[in-house]
């Protein structure tokens, strides 16, 4: 089977297959709530928060639809510069929630300027934004963003933070992020099915307020559960078991090294595309360090590239995804690569490029 | 780590998890949308249709919710039984619905003339229905509340069949079921995190005049996508691979042949308690063929047994759930096993009781 270095799913190492094949236990007892209290303290530190890590046993989207589902309020402000976001706007007003958005080219970045002069016009009480755009490799000038939605007094932020987590520091305290949540089929190198969140006291507190929330992605439900370190319903056990391998594996290289990893893994492709004079599709200064997305020059053959790499060398990468698909093309450096992987990538499409 | 013999999750074999431990691939592929179509014979054999069989990356309580947000009409009747059951009456509520019940005391049957009684006083247009009580070990008389349901026009039946999906035959078409929904670490033996459901062309045409579906569990996404082999969201792939090792074992054994082994298996639990004037809490009838749930007869030390079963042996059974904890325990026989592993437990638990 071909490896992956598309943007999720990626690699899933043989150690994280054996953690996960772990006999079943029940998840109604103390070898449960071992397991999940184990997770609690590498999950809050890549997330640079104090409150508790929940576990929800869906794909990323299932949690954005529920943030907007437990802290609807008047208005919410979606910032729209790729598939996912965009998408967050439709998913918005698809549950009846009162939405504008923000709209700028898949691409560019979102100027925090913009968001204050929108919140301004006054209203809002929610804003969702893409940390790192996995279709168009931008990553989010979030800590700027963070501070102009902070700015309002009342106004949520809720941040998927989708490739970056753990590739990259996310201070949720810090910052102000209401509701932080990333899928684990990312950087954290597991197969899909299982997504990580943190919801700050006011976030919980409007939660606390919203009616309809529901019950299997009710924030208030997770919170109860979490305090004798459990789920509210059945979770995907064998997923937590492969968390717990990855983040012993993150402990033991450290968080830093990690960031730095990911950065140096970064660079080589950025390196690569230079020589090859191939353009980023992300500005200068909001590209994503965990993928990289490229401008597909008209000289290149795109189809007969990624389909020679994948047969001949085993490697597969993305044709560009949405109404860019084939005009660009992405690779990715997250989870488990080395400077070693990376060249070896590298070689491969070197030598299918000739 | 000791063998799970609890009525969910239930052991895992080690072909199940070798298969789950292939690498990743893309999941918006052609390879993906092989493994998609490659388990709809065989879903829809177990179910009974000849509706596509919907993958949903959650536990059940998931599709149980989405089920009532999806078709969600007038007035819901929920047929309580159990934990499981009363639990959906709450969740109707939880999410805003008209909702009434019958209520029955656990361990008990639902009559389908008591359905007739309460549909006849008019209003509702949806019934919710656990086939097989997990907390109790009763199988509801599916056929008999199908029967009266479908007796009244525009009333829909949503069944989670929970623990006997694959243990016992399921006629979804014949018997006018709209949602038949199962988790996959009961009877079907993976870890869980995947529900599959399918849903009648009724209840389609309902989910279409339905407000306030939402996204990630929107019944017409998943038809969309259905119909391109593939799911709305990013599903759970390992999963996916397990259930498609699965599949492939049930129909190497044959569909009647693992009914009839489920059947035997859990014969062998009755007569084992009966040998030692264990009374069963389901009655006589309307028993689960997938696990028992016996009374704790005042003479035996529960907890004690279940102790020295787990360090002397590496057997897990399960101490009774809710408020009939203790005064039940429970014994499952589903997924994999065989005469022979039965024995090994029957002959364990015989030895512990001395």
């Amino acid at each position: 089977m071909p490896k992956l270095f598309i943007p999720g799913p990626i690699d899933v190492s043989k150690e994280t297959f054996a953690a996960m094949s772990q006999p079943m236990i029940g998840h109604r007892g103390s070898e449960f709530e071992a397991l999940y209290a184990s997770l609690q303290p590498g999950l809050k530190e890549l997330a640079g928060t104090t409150r508790p890590v929940f576990l929800s046993t869906s794909s990323a989207w299932g949690v954005m639809e529920a943030s907007l589902r437990n802290l609807g309020g008047k208005k919410v402000l979606n910032l729209c510069n790729g598939a996912f976001s965009d998408k967050w706007f439709d998913v918005s007003k698809k549950i009846g929630l009162d939405a504008d958005k923000i709209q700028v080219e898949w691409g560019q970045t979102i100027d925090p300027e913009a968001v204050r002069a929108k919140l301004s016009e006054g209203g809002f009480d929610l804003v969702t934004l893409i940390h790192n755009e996995t279709s168009t490799g931008v990553m989010a000038d979030l800590e700027g963003i963070a501070k102009v939605v902070k700015s309002f007094p009342g106004v949520l932020l809720i941040v998927d933070s989708v490739s970056s987590f753990s590739a990259v520091p996310i201070e949720m305290d810090k910052l102000g992020i209401d509701v932080l949540l990333a899928g684990v089929q990312k950087a954290l190198a597991l197969p899909p099915g299982l997504t990580v969140f943190a919801v700050s006291e006011d976030a919980m507190a409007r939660a606390k307020e919203t009616p309809n929330r529901g019950y299997y992605f009710d924030f208030l439900e997770f919170a109860k559960n979490a305090e004798a370190n459990n789920t509210p319903s059945t979770p995907a056990i064998s997923l937590l078991f492969g968390l717990q391998q990855i983040m012993e594996n993150i402990a033991a290289e450290g968080v830093s090294n990690r960031f730095a990893r990911h950065a140096s893994n970064n660079a080589m492709i950025h390196a690569w595309g230079e020589k090859h004079g191939f353009k980023n599709f992300a500005p200068e200064g909001n590209q994503s360090v965990s993928l990289t997305c490229f401008a597909t020059p008209e000289s290149l053959d795109l189809s007969a590239f990624i389909k020679t790499l994948k047969t001949k060398h085993g490697f597969v990468i993305n044709g560009g995804y949405g109404k860019i698909k084939g005009t660009t093309f992405r690779i990715s450096n997250m989870g488990n690569e080395t400077t070693e992987t990376m060249q070896e990538l590298i070689d491969a499409m070197d030598d299918v490029l000739g």
